[in-house]
């Protein structure tokens, strides 16, 4: 196809296409005289990827090291994932201990790789509790794990293995896009539960 | 207690303090002299939870929406808590019908309340989650809702209930503060799964 169907079909303006192979994000097209090229399906499927990364508030590089790691898998499958994830915000401070993080994996009997910035990011998350006087009980913490523990199973249940491409573009877009999902219906289930709990309720 | 052991104790700098005061955020002390006042526990209290609104990045008319909930309570518990919970971003555009939302809820049998910013917040979720060509399917629904309603339910069970002010703190600080740990907590659950799934996974 042109470059003007693939701006068609990707939604992406032409100016942005072209931003894009300039930077090497998107492949060169096949060319097929001095001023045109073709493009393939796997130009669109790189744009629509771009576009999606983009859409999640990644900066370019990190869109870059996500590509990169499409194009060439760093060793096992859960390494390329590894590494792909990383490229997601936050990107909390490497470095430090992680005590919080690690009392509670351990805990859970999870697996911790502290390079994972996960690792960080569960431990800013567990200090902001402690700081405001709300440190995670240790009961909850047993709710907050089995439930999530499904929610992750289900989850990497539907991934596609067809290839590390199909695997990666659905653990970075899945894990990115339905964390605002889970947020919304877990504000949603409070208010619903509430509502239940508490049909005539008038405060003291 | 004086000004100077109220900033002692809630490690909040006394410009913000009095900025606070000057704000009518924290309410003033008893004068004791022309210059000097005398804070109590509730003063303590109520600049240890400004802090912390302050500190998970709500903009101060927000703050003050909170606070003003907490000594003027709106009718019924349930009312209270969701004008308070409003106040915490995400702040979604307002309008529009929210057909992704109402279906969704509809699925799981939850009560629907429009005015309420986390239905805009979930149909913004899912219409980026179908923008990405990955749109929630029911079955994937129904585990996301039953999950995420236990780990509610466990939630809504601490949640205390001697007080409006008491119960206004631990929901708005609770939504806030356990979100970023559940994010972690799913994030880090993917990678200990994947590590079990494909010990030796090789990319194909």
């Amino acid at each position: 196809m042109r470059v003007s169907q693939l701006v068609e079909q990707s939604g992406v303006p032409l100016a942005t296409v072209k931003y894009y192979l300039r930077e090497g994000l998107l492949m060169q097209g096949e060319a097929t005289s001095a001023t045109r090229a073709e493009y393939g399906p796997q130009h669109l499927r790189r744009l629509v990827l771009i576009k999606a990364l983009s859409g999640l508030g990644l900066p370019i590089p990190r869109v870059r090291e996500i590509l990169s790691l499409i194009d060439e898998p760093r060793g096992p499958l859960v390494e390329t994932l590894g590494a792909a994830l990383s490229a997601l915000p936050p990107y909390p401070e490497a470095g430090g201990d992680h005590p919080r993080a690690r009392a509670v994996l351990e805990k859970l009997g999870q697996s911790v790789d502290p390079d994972y910035p996960a690792v960080a990011q569960l431990e800013h998350a567990l200090a902001a509790a402690e700081a405001v006087g709300m440190p995670l009980t240790d009961d909850r913490l047993q709710v907050y794990g089995e439930h999530i523990a499904a929610v992750a199973r289900a989850e990497l249940a539907d991934m596609p293995q067809g290839s590390v491409e199909d695997a990666i573009e659905y653990a970075v877009l899945g894990t990115a896009i339905y964390e605002p999902v889970l947020a919304a219906m877990r504000r949603l289930a409070h208010q619903d539960l509430a509502t239940k709990m508490f049909p005539e309720g008038e405060p003291e």
